[in-house]
């Protein structure tokens, strides 16, 4: 396992394709996730139903070839253990409750004990090591700001006034949730290491919305933190950060200890490598897999042609695959970055 | 007039003090606006009503002593006039049909003439222009793309996954709708000019979601197509560029003869000036307006002396200002930019 060309390509070492995994692969683009969501009966049962979760989690690996499998399970899933209420309403994204806007909201949040109070992750995680033996594992977690926006906010937020506002009014309520959102992620993570996960990727979705300075200023030291711990911990396990409308955050995120940065479809690789010296993943923009093959063929050409320069390339998406795309196009556009990436490294 | 400072900074002439407008100044934080728009019935009938509508354009110049006025209106406005109707659902955004799926239905739609099919428009610049004799009014339209995307989308877009694929997958229907759009575009902006308005701004809110490669193919040429046959038209009217999350585009966009790039706050000034030579305007980020006074100070002094350095500076929002925002925020803004940088220009 540890020669996959995943987990060399994380490490910066040379590998005979370029390997890919997509964002959300297992997901509602695939007929059969639908299916099993569906008998579950909600996103969140899914999450917490070992067996159903190892299923879909291995959907994308039968049916389209993917080079590694993500664990199912959602960012938003050990809040719940914190103490806050988490529920998901059609069409209107998650709704949390209560909002941690006090510093004694934030007081009582628990951080969680993942063994004890996040036991169906671990065991999914565990179930789907079983079955799949010749590929990856990737564990992930919400990183802090991701998750105190979705906590102050009460929900998804298309201006974080919320989260913004109490980043600067009030630094110390900020310090205290980011600092334990921060030890329960790496305890989080840490679980889903010993449970046997390969790799792992911190999402950092919305980190995109905050200037640089204030990127740098109040959410950098708490990534950071648990960047540093779990490289303490577990120097093997590959890190990979990721967020969305973050080319002007590359400077400071190169100088987390991660090996991978992902990049969406905005961020440029030439740019990026002009910025950072990790191991990059992207950044083929999954609208794409609306274009004509001949199209997707020629942009993940130049995605392939420019990664040769990286010190290590994962190809994915530059963003989660959208539900509505042609899960035919999804399988092309793996065989056709194995296809091509042989080619261009043959 | 033509020595109004916002006039001076966008020709990249020197001026005492950095000139301040808003992003949606005239809008939904005003309690006054939100009452003549109740009295107006909708926000289409405002944009409708040139009593109304000037009334609400002149709101800021009273309430909050900003340097310049901006036309009420809607982008989608000239929409209606091509054949497609724009009707406001609360809560939804626009609804726009019918979309502009086939060449067949880009080829009914009309290029309106904007004195005989928008004289509302032309009729509300006149009267604003009557009352307001020692500030420049802003005209403006949506670019292209912009308006392109929600035909395509039929309203408001998470993925433009219709936009792309149309642009990809259908060049020819792509380009009779740009090519359509560009000359209503040229149209409309020409008539705001001959009924008096001082500098116009091209809204080219959504391009940041398209790769640079994507847009330098398939949207710089017609945006540019409308600021050459302007700068023919009338040379002297001062042209600004804007777009959100744009910052990867700056190169390309340095290329258009416009006068002022719009920045938002993720695209740092000292990034932006060593890609473009223009003058620039913005970029605070909405958000801060609702942080402590304290904090709007240091972040406006901040971006004032980083303004220094380009050609022009028109201090501006990164993005609308939104609607829950404090007016008294508002107006602390434009004083607190008057005053510091009057002092540092001093």
């Amino acid at each position: 396992m540890k020669d996959h060309p995943i987990l060399k390509a994380a490490r910066g070492e040379k590998t005979d394709y370029t390997p890919i995994w997509i964002m959300r692969q297992a997901g509602r683009y695939s007929e059969r996730y639908r299916k099993i969501r569906a008998q579950a009966g909600s996103f969140m049962e899914l999450c917490k139903n070992p067996k159903l979760a190892a299923e879909v989690t291995l959907i994308p690996i039968e049916e389209i070839g993917i080079d590694a499998a993500i664990l199912f399970s959602d960012i938003l899933v050990p809040l719940e253990k914190m103490g806050i209420d988490v529920s998901f309403v059609e069409g209107k994204g998650p709704i949390l409750e209560p909002k941690a806007e006090k510093l004694e909201d934030v007081e009582k949040l628990k951080i969680p004990e993942p063994e004890k109070d996040l036991p169906y992750v671990l065991e999914t995680i565990q179930l789907i090591k079983k079955r799949l033996t010749d590929r990856p594992l990737i564990g992930f977690s919400g990183a802090p700001f991701t998750l105190a926006s979705y906590m102050l906010e009460g929900g998804s937020s298309k201006n974080y006034i919320a989260a913004k506002s109490t980043m600067w009014n009030e630094p110390e309520l900020w310090d205290a949730l980011m600092s334990k959102l921060a030890e329960t992620v790496i305890e989080y993570l840490s679980s889903q290491i010993k449970a046997g996960v390969d790799l792992i990727q911190i999402f950092d979705s919305w980190m995109g919305v905050l200037s640089k300075d204030d990127y740098e200023k109040f959410v950098f030291p708490y990534t950071e933190r648990i960047v540093n711990e779990l490289k303490k911990r577990y120097p093997e396990i590959p890190i990979i950060h990721f967020g969305v409308n973050a080319g002007h955050l590359l400077e400071v995120n190169n100088r987390l200890s991660v090996d991978v940065i992902g990049l969406d479809w905005k961020t440029e690789i030439p740019f990026a490598l002009e910025r950072i010296d990790k191991s990059i993943q992207g950044n083929l923009d999954p609208v794409t897999l609306f274009a004509d093959e001949k199209i997707i063929e020629e942009r993940v050409r130049k995605i392939l042609i420019e990664g040769l320069k990286a010190r290590g390339h994962i190809f994915n998406l530059g963003h989660g695959i959208l539900p509505p795309t042609d899960p035919k196009k999804a399988k092309f556009l793996v065989d056709t970055v194995h296809k091509v990436s042989k080619e261009l490294r043959g």
